[in-house]
This record gives C-alpha cells, sequence and structure tokens, in this order.
C-alpha cells in the first residue's frame, strides 16, 4: 500500500512479495510518475483522506460484506454527516485550486460511490447546494448556509417517473397565486411524480423541484426550480401535501436513498423560486432577463453541465481500481507453463496482455484528459461567475457541452467493458464479491444513464460538430474553438484527401492513429451531413431525419471525435516539455497503445472510405498492439501502483500491494463470522422426516 | 402474461394494454411460433412448472427484495427439497426425451440459477449423481439413490484455491494404504484446498473430490475421483480431518453455496475410488483399461462436457428474459416525438431498435442452435452408454468437444453484452433491483467462467480446427465430420478464392453472411496456420508459440467457426420443410439480421483479406441491418411474447405482459416495507446537536 513515511516520502509497504518481481523490472520510476502526475500537495491530500478514514472505526469494513439496504442507507448517512464534520476542503481551498474538489470526490468514491455522491449532492459543485447558488440569487444565501452546516439536508429533483431524457416534457406545476404571494406545487398523477432524486428517499429535507410555472392568467412559462421543504428537519417527519419515499434497492450504490415525491397543493413562498432565469412579481407578472424562452430553457439546464465532465472522472477511478485488482491478480496468479513443473503468471500470456493493458494504456490518457477538460470546464465557469458574455465565452459554453456529452459515454462505456474484462481475467475469484470488481461494475453502471443516457447524450456532440460544418459552408467562417477540439477541421478537405503511411517504429505507433482520427471524424461529418440530407430529403422532417441519421453516421462520429480529442491530448502531453523525460518513453507507449487500440474498432470505416486498402494496414496495427502489450507487460505493476489507493481503500484481498494473492482471499474468507459453523437455520430442518417418493400424485 | 386456459390453449392476459398496439401489428402469429419452437408437450410442461412454483408458497418473492446471503441459502435449500418433492421428470422421462430435463432447467433458471443450479449440481445430468454414474461402476449404485431421495447431498470439487484452468496441476492427494484397504486424502496446504465447490458451503454431505492417486509405491497415476463423505447427513457437523466452509458472498446466485474443504488424513474406503477410468486392487496395484495416460485424463474429465453445451442454454434463457423486459419497456415508454404534443415509443427510434433488435434475432440463432447442439450431444452421449468404440464415435466426442468450447463462449459473452445493452436502454428504470436485469446480468456473469474460462476453451476449438487442416495437408483426409460443421472446410481452396457479390434483397441478406462466414473461417484458419508456424519457427517451442497466435487468430478462428455454425443452423431450420410456411418470413428476417449484425463485427478482417473491397459492401450491411430492425420493430413484442413466462417468473414490473409499465412499477415501490416511513433508524441521530463548524481543529 501507499503511504507517507515521517518525511512526507511517499512508499510502498512492500514485503518479499510476487509483485517485486515486477516491481523490480520497471522500465520508470513510478514515484515520479505519481509526482508528476498528482503533485506533493494532491498526493499528501489523498493521503489525509484515506488515513483519515481508515482511522476511524466509523468507516471499518471487512471486503465483501453482506449489508442490507436499510443498514448500507444508516451506514452512509452517518459516514457522510462525519464528512461533514471532517471538512476536508474549506470553500476558500475550493475556489484557490477547483481541482483538490475533483481529488476529495477521487478519494471517497474509491471508498464507496454512494457515500460520495450522498456527500457531493448535498454539497458539491453540481447539485442542491450549487443550483442554489448558481440559479438563486441573494434571497437564497441562508439555504446554501444551512445546507454547508448540515441542519439542511438537499436534493435535486428534475426526472420524473414517466420523463427523464425529454426534460422539456416534465408535468409537475407551480402556479403562482398573488393572493398569498406563495407558488402552489402540484403533480397531476403519479407518472409525474418526481422519481430517481438522489438523498430525498430517507434523508432530503429540502428539494430543488423543477416544475412547469403557471401566473394567475394561465400561462405557462415554461421550466423552473424551486425550493420545496419536504420533511422537518427537526424530526424528519412527511410535511402536509408531500408523498416522499425511498425508491428500493439499487443495482449498485445502495448506500445513497434515491427516493420519489409527489406534491399536492403544497404553498412555497414566492421567494422560494430560483430566479436566475426568471421571476415572478409580488402581482403575478413574469418577469424575465432572456427574451428567447429556448435561451432561458437552455440556461436553466446549464447549471447541469459541470456534471458530465464530473462523471467522466468518476468512470474513469472505477477502471482505475479495477485495473489495480486485475493488473496485480494477473502478475501473482500462476497457471501452466513451458514446463509442468514451472507455471508462469497469467500476465506473460499474450491473450491476458492484450485483454488487460489496452485498458490501463485508456486509463493513463483518461487520467490526462479527464483533469484536461475538468480544467476547460472551470474556465467556463469563472467565466459564468464574472458575468462574462463574450462570444469567446458562449462559444466556451458550447465547446465544452459537446466534450461532456461525449466525454461521459467515452469514459463511462470504457469503465464498464474494462471492468467486465477484469472481473473476467480474474476468473472464478474475480466472482467473489470481497474481491470488489462486482461492486466497481454496479456502481459504474449508473454513469451510462444519469445526466443523460449516453446514447441521447451524443446527439448534442454531433449537432455540434456538423453545425461547425454548416457554419463554414454557408458562412464560411473559420473552423477555430477555444478548446481546439474541433480546430483541425478547418483543413477538412486536405484531411478527406490524405492516406495511410506507415513504418515500424514507435513513433509512427503515435502518428498513425492521430493521422487515421482526423481523416475518420472529417469522413464521418461529411457522411452523416449527406445522410442527414438525404432522409430530410426522403422525409422532409428534421426530427425523423435526425433519428434515422444516428446509427453508423452521426453516433460514430460524436465516439471518433471524443477518442481523437482524448488521444490528441495525451499526445500533447506526452511531448510536453514539462513532462520528465524519464517518464516519456513508456507515455508514449501508452500513448501509441491507446491510440491504435481504440482506433483498432474503427478498421471498418477506414477501409470502407479507402483510407486503408489492403492487407498491410491491419496487420501493422495488430502487429503495433501487440508489440506494445508485450513491452508494457513489466510496467504494468508499476503503471497501477501509481493509481493504487491504500489497501484499506481498494478493499480488494486478491488486489493488496503485497501481492499475496491466496494468503490474502483465504484469510479474508476465514474472517467470514459464520464461515465454518453448521448453518444458522439448520435445526429446523434436521428433524424432517426424509424426503422419500414425491408429491407428484397428490399434486 | 401465458398461461393454459380450460381447454389446453395457450392465452395471453391482456388488458387493454400500451402493448397490444405491436400485438395487433405483427406479421405473424404468436402462438403458431410457440408451437413450432416448444410444441404442445413442453409447453404444457412449463406451465405445470410455472404454475406450481407460483401457487407454493415457499417460492413466493417480491421484485427487487433485499435478501440476506444467510437467508438466500436457506431459502434456496428449502425451495431445492421442495423440488425434490415435486420430482417434475421422472428418470423415466429424461430417458425417453432428454430434452424435457433442459426444459426444467431453462424453468428453473427463469425463476432463479442459483436454485436450480442447487438442484442440478446434485441431481443434474454433468453433477454429482452422474458424475457418479458416469465414472463409477456398479458398486457406487446407493451413493446415487440416497441422493436422488436427498438424503446425502453432493457436490463437485475439483477447482482448487490456486488453480482452475491447470486441472492437472491439483495438489490434493489420495494414497492408497494395503493395510486398511483405505484411501488417505490430504490437501498439502490451503492453496490446495477445493474451492468455489457449489453446494459445498453449506449443505453438502459427500463430495466428489479430484485428487492425485498415489500408490504404496510412491507412483502418482494422475487425476482420479472419490467419493468422500464430508458431513453428518443427519446433525450437517463436519466429519474428522475435514475442514469445509462457505467461501463467501458472490456477485450473483447466492442462493448457492459455494464452499471450500481441507482434508487432513481423511480416510475412505477403497471402493470409494470412481473406477471407471482407473482402479486399486486390494493389494494396491494401479490398474486401468487405458494404455495412454494422457486417453485416461481425457476420459476422466469427459464427463464434464455436457455442461458447456449446457450453459450455452443457460445463456440463452438469461438473455431472453433481458429482452423481454428492455423490449417491452421499449414499447411502452414513450420519450419525445415530432411534436412536442405526442411522444412516441422509445422503440420506435432507429437506435432503440439498433441496441436491441439483432439480440432479439440472435436468441432466435441461439434458440434453436442450443438445441440443436444438445440433440448432437445426446447422441454422443448414446455413443457413450452403449460402449460405442467406432471412429465416428470418437469423432463426435472431438466435434462436440470443439462445439462446446466455442459455443459456451458465444453464448455466455453475447448474453452478457446483450443484458448490459437492455440495462442501458431501460434507462434509469433499468437500474432498478426490482425489474431484474442487475440480478440477470450477475447470474449470467459466471457462464463466462466456469466449466472452462472462455478465452481458454475456445483454444480447444482452433486446435481441433486446425488438426483438420493439418490432417488434409498431411494425409490427405476429406474433411467430413458427424454433426458437418467442417464439411465446408473441404472446399477450402474455391471458398478462399470467392468474392463478395449482392444485390439488395433479403434473400441476399441471407446469402452474404453465409457466404462471408465460409471465407472468413477459411482466411483465419490459412492465417493462424501460419502465424503459428512463424512462431514455431522463431521460438522453437509449442508452447510459446501457441500462446503468440491467440489474439487475431486462432481466438477470431474459434470464434469465426462457431457463428458460422450457428448462422448455418438457423438457416437451415428457416428453409426447412417442416416449419411452417406462415412463420418462414419472420424467421428469415430474423436470420438475416443475426447473420448481418455478427458478421459486421468482422468486416476490418473480410477488408484486410479483400474479400471486400471500397465502400459498397460495408454500406450494404449497414442498409441491410438499418432495413431488417426496422421490419422487426413491429413483430418484437410478438417475438418475445413467444420467449416470456408468466409474469410471476419474470418477475420484472416493467416487463409485464399488460405493459402497464408505470403502474406495475409504482405499485411495487408502494409495496416496499418501509417506502414512506421515517428511516428506522433516524430516532438514535435526532436528538444530535447540529453540526456545526467542523472537526479539522481537532484533527
Amino acid at each position: 500500500a501507499m503511504v507517507i513515511n515521517e518525511t512526507g516520502d511517499i512508499e510502498l509497504l512492500k514485503g518479499v512479495g510476487p509483485l517485486d518481481i515486477y516491481r523490480k523490472k520497471a522500465s520508470f520510476n513510478w514515484k515520479d510518475m505519481l509526482h508528476f502526475i498528482d503533485g506533493a500537495e494532491v498526493l499528501a491530500f489523498k493521503q489525509h483522506v484515506f488515513k483519515t478514514l481508515e482511522n476511524d472505526p466509523l468507516f471499518a469494513r471487512q471486503p465483501g460484506e453482506d449489508i442490507p439496504v436499510e443498514k448500507m442507507r444508516e451506514l452512509t448517512f452517518l459516514r457522510v454527516k462525519q464528512l461533514f464534520r471532517y471538512d476536508f476542503i474549506t470553500k476558500e481551498e475550493t475556489m484557490a485550486n477547483p481541482w483538490k474538489t475533483v481529488v476529495l470526490s477521487d478519494c471517497l468514491g474509491m471508498y464507496d460511490w454512494a457515500m460520495s455522491a450522498k456527500f457531493f449532492l448535498n454539497k458539491g459543485v453540481s447539485m442542491f447546494g450549487a443550483t442554489i447558488a448558481n440559479s438563486g440569487s441573494g434571497r437564497h444565501g441562508t439555504y446554501v448556509e444551512s445546507t454547508e452546516n448540515m441542519t439542511t439536508f438537499g436534493c435535486f429533483a428534475l426526472t420524473e417517473l414517466s420523463h427523464g431524457s425529454n426534460t422539456r416534457a416534465m408535468r409537475t406545476t407551480a402556479t403562482y397565486d398573488p393572493s398569498t404571494q406563495e407558488f402552489v406545487i402540484n403533480s397531476p398523477d403519479f407518472e409525474a411524480a418526481k422519481f430517481w432524486v438522489g438523498n430525498l428517499g430517507k434523508t432530503a429535507t429540502h428539494a430543488v423541484v423543477f416544475a412547469q410555472l403557471y401566473t394567475p392568467d394561465h400561462v405557462c412559462h415554461g421550466l423552473h426550480s424551486f425550493i420545496v421543504p419536504v420533511r422537518d428537519p427537526k424530526t424528519l417527519l412527511t410535511l402536509p401535501g408531500v408523498l416522499v419515499g425511498d425508491i428500493g434497492k439499487k443495482l449498485g450504490q445502495n448506500g445513497l436513498d434515491n427516493g420519489f415525491a409527489l406534491f399536492h397543493n403544497v404553498k412555497i413562498p414566492r421567494e422560494n423560486l430560483l430566479n436566475k432565469t426568471g421571476d415572478v412579481t409580488p402581482d403575478g407578472r413574469y418577469v424575465t432577463p432572456f427574451k428567447d424562452p429556448n435561451k432561458r430553457f437552455g440556461a436553466s439546464l446549464g447549471a447541469l453541465s459541470g456534471g458530465r465532465v464530473s462523471i467522466t472522472r468518476m468512470a474513469l477511478v472505477n477502471l482505475k481500481l479495477a485495473l489495480v485488482v486485475a493488473i496485480r491478480f494477473s502478475a501473482t496468479r500462476r497457471q501452466f507453463g513451458p514446463k509442468d513443473a514451472e507455471e508462469i503468471p497469467v500476465l506473460e500470456y499474450q491473450l491476458q496482455q492484450w485483454r488487460l493493458i489496452p485498458y490501463l494504456a485508456t486509463a493513463y490518457a483518461l487520467e490526462h484528459f479527464s483533469k484536461s477538460i475538468f480544467m476547460n470546464f472551470v474556465e467556463f465557469q469563472i467565466g459564468q461567475i464574472m458575468r462574462n458574455n463574450s462570444d469567446r465565452q458562449a462559444e466556451m459554453g458550447r465547446e465544452i457541452h459537446a466534450i461532456g456529452c461525449s466525454s461521459k459515454p467515452l469514459g463511462s462505456w470504457t469503465a464498464q467493458s474494462g471492468i467486465q474484462e477484469c472481473r473476467e481475467a480474474c476468473g472464478g475469484h474475480g466472482y467473489l464479491a470481497m474481491n470488489r470488481l462486482g461492486v466497481l461494475r454496479d456502481d459504474n453502471d449508473p454513469n451510462c444513464t444519469y445526466e443523460g443516457d449516453n446514447n441521447v447524450l451524443l446527439q448534442q456532440t454531433s449537432n455540434y460538430l456538423l453545425s461547425w460544418l454548416h457554419a463554414k459552408h454557408h458562412d464560411g467562417v473559420r473552423i477555430e474553438s477555444p478548446f481546439h477540439s474541433v480546430d483541425f477541421l478547418e483543413d477538412f478537405h486536405k484531411i478527406l484527401g490524405s492516406e495511410f503511411t506507415s513504418v515500424y517504429s514507435l513513433l509512427s505507433f503515435i502518428s498513425v492513429p492521430l493521422a487515421a482520427y482526423k481523416w475518420l471524424v472529417c469522413f464521418l461529418l461529411e457522411e452523416s451531413q449527406k445522410r442527414l440530407e438525404q432522409q430530410r430529403a426522403l422525409y422532409k422532417d428534421d426530427f425523423e431525419a435526425s433519428n434515422n441519421s444516428q446509427v453508423y453516421y452521426c453516433r460514430s462520429l460524436a465516439i471518433a471525435y471524443i477518442e481523437h480529442n482524448c488521444l490528441q491530448r495525451f499526445h500533447e502531453q506526452t511531448t510536453d516539455q514539462d513532462t520528465p523525460t524519464s517518464l516519456r518513453p513508456v507515455l508514449s507507449k501508452l500513448c501509441a497503445l491507446y491510440g491504435l487500440w481504440s482506433l483498432s474498432k474503427h478498421m471498418a470505416t477506414l477501409y470502407q472510405g479507402n483510407y486503408l486498402n489492403g492487407r498491410k494496414p491491419a496487420e501493422l496495427v495488430q502487429m503495433a498492439i501487440l508489440a506494445l502489450c508485450s513491452q508494457l507487460k513489466d510496467d504494468a505493476v508499476a503503471l497501477v501502483d501509481v493509481f493504487a489507493p491504500t489497501d484499506f481503500i481498494l478493499n480488494s484481498p486478491i488486489g493488496n500491494a503485497d501481492g499475496q494473492l491466496y494468503r490474502n482471499l483465504w484469510s479474508t474468507v476465514m474472517q467470514g463470522s459464520e464461515v465454518v459453523n453448521r448453518p444458522s437455520w439448520w435445526k429446523e430442518f434436521c428433524s424432517d422426516k426424509p424426503v422419500v417418493g414425491s408429491l407428484r400424485s397428490k399434486l
């Protein structure tokens, strides 16, 4: 496990374990990598959080323990309360170094995502507190304060039972009554119940409720958000007119109490409208700083956009944990060998390398990417706070939206398939709950769905790209964006005319996928554009035309765009002057492997568009992938050591830093409370008469 | 839900539900399909099993209920005991119609795979009882009987903590002592503990233990199986010298108690050796009917080969259940639409069709395939029972082994990815435990691992194919196998010279993938052969050469082979004269879609080998896939109605036959015992002082 010793240095607690064989073979110094990726301040902070949790009995746990949902919710509530007491980051620190909030989320999520979610839903950047801070005005300051000291517990109620993706179709209403100067909140029926609301199941006292705002003249002004008290903060009893409850067990994250709410004539003061995008005067007139209702709607949902960038990172954390487990397992699990007498670690097999090491390369790519796009988001967010109205600020908003809508699918899908691969790569032992791969898969899964279904979100990204092509063709605009993710499209025609060229060398392994991805994005952009025009001509209906252009076109376009962007940023990092020379060789290999392996999923399209021809290009890509996997296998253990939290946080016996796979697994099994006892329920049945014959005749 | 009415006819209990819109649009009569696939006897049997479980309070359950592992194990034990009482199939019926055992496994598995596993591990075709019956001799008959009346409870102990795939490396020993005429069973250390043994955790009284047999002269005669009593059947207390226990919580199937066992000088009578492949005389001499120890080893493991064919079917059942849920959900969930006022079912979206309908086509392909290969296995098994020593019998053994080693990967991986797609396609509601997609994913997952890791098994299949090529090249053998899965390889050179030709028609949609798959298998066979030779020349080591030829070569070869075989059999079914004319159109579309969609994952290889060139072929495949998805979307609900068990068995509110998605979901939520109450644990904390400030200063 990673620890900081007295002098502040970082060390691995090593026994003379089987992992050390690989650690000694590593081509780079893993501590240098750790310092390069995290830096001293973040490292110290992570260690502080890890050790604080480990030393607090409230956070004690056993690998694979079986805890009822109700108990998980209680424990998580208590732990979140404790986290508020620990107050790991002050508001000032968050402002000075926003990345630290992400690091805290990483750390808490590595321990348990449900706990992290419950904590940040209340406090975090994107949820209750922040929504009020962003969408409200001075008059809502007390709510923000009481959230921060946890006398109120907040939640964010947008989704309804029958509507998720189609946010405009929400049916909860908020009707203004000038006689009392109150809004009256109503759910027309149970299908319009707010549903899936995190924190609402058991503990939330206040909800930010999204509802259609009606003025006394029966005019609907669209979706707005309102602070609605739902439970008494002292007794936690439900308030009159509100029916709230728990939606039940989920596939994962069961420490988080997701809930529902039905409202029947619930009255709230006029001031509880979060009035940044629109307000109602005491006498019932609607006023808004936005002239275009579409813009108002966009701004009202704009508060959500940080979430997708965060989810990209959360998914990566899951992938990293799974890789720590699977690679340490593979380096210590021996099976078969050239001679019967001596078995070799399964990591030595080409097939096992090919299953795991490309995901390891992807994790390094996403490590830099998730940080880099977060910094983009911070830049955008600062502009918002500064009320920057420049064109550049608006462009930043569009671009970060396009990035977040595709980075979340990229991150969550890659993690989901990577965790599954890790599970299978650990064989039966990967199927034991104690080794945590199941929890990681279950906890990562909702990343594919919340804050927008991945497939639906990708349409936002392709729309963004198509709009650039349109602007260039029709208005002669130069393609150039604040975060440069589309700049290469300016060379659209030149790129489409380019061809695959390559020699067998590491330099070429990097340049080949970069060039091929540029061609791929341009090709798919042009094809998508053609397909859309053809469908529009056929159906004369934008809705249908767009729907019929997703598969093989717009969807692939969005995926190729974000993979290119991720690769591009990783490539820039590996060649950056600030990147230590000693780390560049291994980073370059990881970058090449990530690029080639991702690209290999698009080979058919590359052939289809004649970018590739004949046998040689595919063979080169395949040979290069296998060669890089083989070159990186001796670095793999050191590369996951960089990602690994302490053993306590990782909570997976087969993934412990000492590599004592069987000893750790066995001792965890033996610590089970009822492991070798006769089943507690046996006595009830042992006096049964023997079962002879059958009940068949009686049926 | 499917029910049988008084006259024995099958009906859907229909409300005027939203699914009926699609049911009316179906192009075929779903009852005809049901009768075609199952036949009257099987249908009646399924209904009998379903209704028996539904009417027995012991099998009552709530969707998404949260049951502790210990309780799950108890419940499952009781249910299995009850299943023995019900005695759904007599031994005579099993012999007369072996398929009925599979149908029973389907039915029990649809209810709960852990229960089905616990039942069949004890009783079933491939496990305890059967192993004794197959590997033992007359002297073991009493064990078989006592298993069948459940006075003993059996299990099958092969895997050890540190060895799974490499069965030869098992380290448990059985040393014969002529002075007492006993075997002494020992585990050298905890790493050699038997591990993952189903039924052993809590309830097994006897184990079939695989151990290295040593005669008094210290000679090891390899792995043999022994009946070892582990618990007292009356008291369930552990017997002396045996340490058995529960390995703990798993990702799924927690009703099944997997266990471990360590043996310390455990003495068993000489007769407990299952002596079909080898025996020890009272004075300690080893005798065997096999001269070649490799053949003996093969025959000793041969008893396992039915398992993989069964798992192919089990995985299919999971895929079918997930599709019932996801397609019924998609036909009733409305989101967005051409006009704001009217939303359309998500099944109307091209993207949703493309995500789900190819899996539906695959399920129909696997439906026929799994039955067809089971019948092959039965034919082989009958030969074994008849002690048929013909070459054809031996060839059947090799071919069914090659089929089972690739059909299990095909089935389990397809189901795993299909269930994940279904989970995501149901959005947030797919993440609610009550809708069962999580359980299906978790319960299907081990199918990828047990009875051989998928990737390891595929090597057996590619070895089989390579041996045919070798036999043809070196010995001029005609390629022809009992089940005809390799017959087309006889035209190896002609096929490699063939080219892609197609027109846009349904006929072509079927012939294109069939021809392309034949080319693909031949191409990959030749490439694998070349790669192996090249690696052998390089490393002069078969072990290394084989390992380095898996990725992109042997592994892909085995997958292409089994996909081709599955497609070929499906194609034969659709064109068979016994297939009702009214069903052929929809089956042909399903067959075409399955073929094209599976093939589309190999497009890069088809281009790489110049089978395809330029833009047109890929476009045709893509257009055809989208066209078939669109043509099948109105049949999709009827197609899953055919697969669907009763609502009680399906146990997924969003998948109920009445299609009342929200009503069913809402009422299930409201049935939760603590749904709207204040959390049971609240009182303990409400008197806490408000949390102000932080503990930071105290840390």
